[in-house]
């Protein structure tokens, strides 16, 4: 069994070198910075965190009587994660020196090392940042300390039984009581991750909520801020609040990650923003949350290509075509086989796509927060946000793929659970289901995102896009790569005009051609890193030392070509599909099917 | 949750009229006996089977000393299974009146029901077929009685620790003993389906081993037959063999399905073939286990697709785009959304066209044991053997993505074990790995297939498609369906030239391209189904009852439509990734991966 390495190279790489040649953007260099934070938080993915990662999943966690029990060693690696302060070091907006991209990076090995305990953090992580944005100072100091210091937890309690997607069906309902501002709690809350747990002493949720008397739908939804301990009155301890964990999940995966029922009997809770803004308010926690779905199943996609690599190099069948490569051995290693290199290069070329593909986002979103003058904040704060849809379903697609492809490469030895790779698989699976399902992504990229204020973030996009694309040196190697990603912004452009205008004379297009969008719009973004990729490494304007650098900038170059070559043609698919409109998939009726 | 029926409207479809289309063959009407015997298996299916299936998988298989207990419930099954016939009734070659098409019916709804149980079925019949083409009177009659009535189990050897693809390696040995044709085997198998349970008296291994003296590689490899316990002799109860179960494995999914370690120490073992001719001897087994995991991917999906449209009509969110499908519901059901329907269309139209597929490949298995001239058997089997490869693995990587988009419908529900369909999910992965994984069968396809009796199967099997695109009637919704499926065969034939033309040249070519030629293949195949599918649907050939025939034929032709539209787009990326060559697949070395 191998075990998972925080890939720091590539990430070196991606901040320093690509993202600022995908935005024509000679940023300031905070690698220096972030390498600081990363490798010292990888030593810790790698020596604590992901040992426990297996043991983990064969435990699961456990309820009783409305205690949850997390899986042995992950008290103690809590309380690791917890000293090094993580919870604030590893995110934007609390430390300045630490930009989302570089939280990003910080998401994504933590991850890779166990995913079911990095969701003991992560939401943890939206709490703080909810209260930093909506909550008054002295809301803040009662609560802002404990959760980035890991003394208290925080969950997102939206889901209900019989809504997810549509959250205007919420019933959970909030009772005006005699303390200004505070509410009395009544309803149920399903699939809240890190609901209740042994790792903190106090946990507070964010709960969408309808106050009574308010009208029914998204626009009748408040946002409440629930303690698990409410804080201690003069003489007396922390009261328990009325809420109860009901039970937890049995799951395909992230076994070890607690997804409570939640009940809610009057429990008190604290009115956020003024009632009813309730879904406005959490937005771009919901956004951000996303994100990190999406950094999670490149963690996993990036462990399962490590495992798939050294199985690779160490399996001996079969010879290679040709020569034998390894005339001394019973057998040469798999790797000499051209279709083991075709898993393994699909899975590089989505892999660290995707991490760029991610990066290039969370450029956006540190322009939003810190350019200087309020146009390029809010310009980047629209492109952003048209990003983040597409990058969640096109990222966990692609990555789960990558995860399964690497199991692939391990035969029926990938199907043990000895292998490891097997639970990879499992917990891959669920970034395509959480924080909406990829579907509803889709129908956000194309019903929301694209044609607010008229389209203007798709053309702010592809200006950066040609901007970028001008400085491009052609050569035997790169003109291929250019023309490529020339043709698929233009099909992209092409796709994009059909809907704007097809759209309003069909109300189904949005939701039949939607997802093929995203798929079209997520094949060319990667085909503009690959592109830069390759145009880096052939000018090695990054100083990498030694043997190391040449083999890394050959792999860049390749793995460039590959994608080009093998997986782009997928942008033809993508087209079709959408240009074939709605009529055929509406025509059915509901029993026919 | 919803329960697994058996499709048995979608196998008279096929059965009665899909496959004689799709060979241009007025067939003798199989179906009233198929009929007969598959809907007295679909209830025992749907009633005995499918209700172990998620216990199945919650219990496992446990291993203690030696033994292996199945979950409970598994042999108070197996005794119906057995008392109803099935190891002979569901198989062809026992019973005259059961062609390959029906057992193939027969499988996939064993599997939809619950495949980890089917595998105690599986193997046995294989060995069953081994014992009817391969042992001399005498020793088919000791044995096959049993193995078809089903008090003993069989088993396939093949696979050790260190090869499983290359077989070449094995190292089992085999020392001749004083009996004639007796030998003791030496050695260590591990995957062995069923290797060892507590559900018949005995079981018989086939074991591939290498007799002392022999060449290496695959030349040197005989076939054995190794009994648990060796018939009684005067006087005396049956003997226990040298062969211990010493293990079984953990796995992603089947878990009711005990994979066994076997260890042969000294077991006797009696040659069933001429010395040396052990892998030729097991060809055609392991080509008939292919095509049996396919079906069991397509019951699995089909059991995924009726989960999924279940739910679909059931959970209410959101609005239809336009006006509400359901204003008296406080939502309309999904499947009012484009999106949802995408999903669905695309798991209907792989599942039941790869059911379809199946049934085509199963119909030259039958001709070629049927067909009275030589020279039509002759030809069916090789078309047969050509279909094989691209069936096993087109399909079960078809089928497994249905299953995955059924967990889709779902959203998070699909992904706690309650739901069922995560089961179904992680019992698919598998069909993709075992019994050659799929990467193997595309070179099957290419480098020994496709090239045999230079492209004979090909030429033979793309007349057979011209001649049923003959007898096409075109019209406004089949005309475009037509030029879709025409256009598609001469993308395939383009590839198959290019390959045929630039192997020779190119070592690395089968490797590189195989994969995207077998989904090529896939693709354009799928694509004749669906075409004939919706000619049949507009013609009205077959008489089906009632309103249920109304939906049936319009969803046939929409899911044709949806088809072409949506899916077959992906020819082109395939011809595009053959066409790239294996240049940059092979440039990358070892260590810069």
């Amino acid at each position: 069994m191998t075990h998972y390495r925080a890939p720091l190279d590539d990430f070196r790489f991606v901040s320093e070198s690509l993202v600022p040649a995908l935005t024509s953007n000679a940023v300031a260099d905070v690698w220096p910075t972030a390498q600081i934070v990363l490798e010292s938080a990888a030593r810790i993915c790698e020596h604590v965190l992901a040992p426990l990662n297996r043991s983990g999943d064969e435990s699961g966690c456990r309820y009783q009587a409305g205690q949850v029990s997390t899986p042995p060693g992950f008290g103690a690696a809590f309380e690791v994660v917890r000293s090094c302060g993580w919870l604030s070091s590893g995110e934007e907006g609390e430390d300045a020196a630490i930009t989302t991209a570089t939280a990003f990076c910080f998401d994504e090995m933590l991850a890779g090392a166990n995913v079911a305990f990095s969701n003991y953090l992560g939401p943890t992580k939206r709490v703080a940042q909810a209260l930093r944005t909506l909550a008054d100072p002295q809301l803040a100091g009662t609560y802002l300390p404990a959760l980035l210091s890991g003394r208290c937890g925080g969950t997102l309690c939206l889901t209900e039984p019989h809504c997810g997607t549509d959250l205007g069906l919420i019933n959970t309902r909030a009772e005006a009581s005699d303390a200004p501002g505070e509410y009395a709690l009544t309803g149920t809350k399903i699939f809240v991750t890190s609901g209740e747990h042994d790792l903190t002493e106090n946990i507070v949720h964010l709960v969408l909520a309808r106050i009574a008397g308010a009208p029914g739908g998204v626009k009748g939804l408040s946002l409440f801020l629930v303690p698990k301990l409410r804080p201690q009155t003069a003489g007396r301890g922390p009261a328990r609040n009325a809420v109860a964990c009901t039970g937890i999940e049995h799951k395909m995966g992230i076994r070890a990650s607690a997804t409570c029922t939640l009940s809610f009997e009057g429990a008190r809770g604290i009115l956020l923003e003024p009632a009813g803004g309730g879904l406005r308010a959490i937005f771009s926690i919901m956004e951000r949350e996303r994100l990190t779905i999406a950094t999670q199943s490149v963690g996993l996609a990036e462990h399962a290509l490590q495992k798939a690599r050294a199985y690779a190099r160490e399996r001996l069948q079969g010879r290679a075509a040709g020569a034998a490569a390894a005339a001394h051995l019973p057998a040469d290693p798999i790797i000499v086989h051209a279709d083991v290199r075709r898993m393994l290069l699909t899975m590089k070329a989505y892999v660290e796509g995707a991490r760029a593909l991610l990066l290039w986002t969370a450029h956006f979103i540190d322009v939003s927060r810190h350019a200087s003058d309020e146009e390029r904040r809010s310009d980047a704060r629209e492109v952003a946000q048209l990003l983040t849809p597409m990058a969640k379903a096109f990222v966990t697609d692609i990555c789960t793929e990558a995860t399964n492809l690497g199991m692939q490469v391990l035969g029926g030895h990938g199907y043990i659970r000895e292998s490891g790779i097997e639970q990879l698989v499992r917990d891959a699976r669920v970034t395509q289901l959480y924080a909406g399902a990829n579907g509803i992504q889709a129908l956000d990229l194309v019903a929301r995102k694209l044609p607010a204020r008229d389209g203007r973030a798709f053309e702010l996009l592809m200006r950066s896009m040609d901007e970028s694309l001008a400085a491009f040196a052609e050569s035997a190697t790169l003109t291929p790569l250019l023309r490529a990603v020339r043709d698929g912004i233009e099909k992209l452009r092409s796709a994009t005009s059909f809907l704007r205008q097809e759209m309003p004379r069909d109300a189904n297009l949005a939701g039949s051609a939607g997802y093929a969008y995203l798929q079209l719009f997520g094949y060319v973004a990667l085909g503009m890193v690959w592109a830069h990729a390759a145009h880096i490494a052939q000018q090695r304007t990054l100083k990498l030392d030694g043997t190391f650098a040449e083999d890394f900038w050959t792999a860049k170059t390749v793995t460039a070509l590959f994608y080009v070559q093998h997986l782009m043609p997928n942008v033809e698919r993508c087209l079709a599909s959408i240009r074939a409109g709605s009529g055929v998939t509406m025509q059915l009726g509901t029993e026919a099917f």
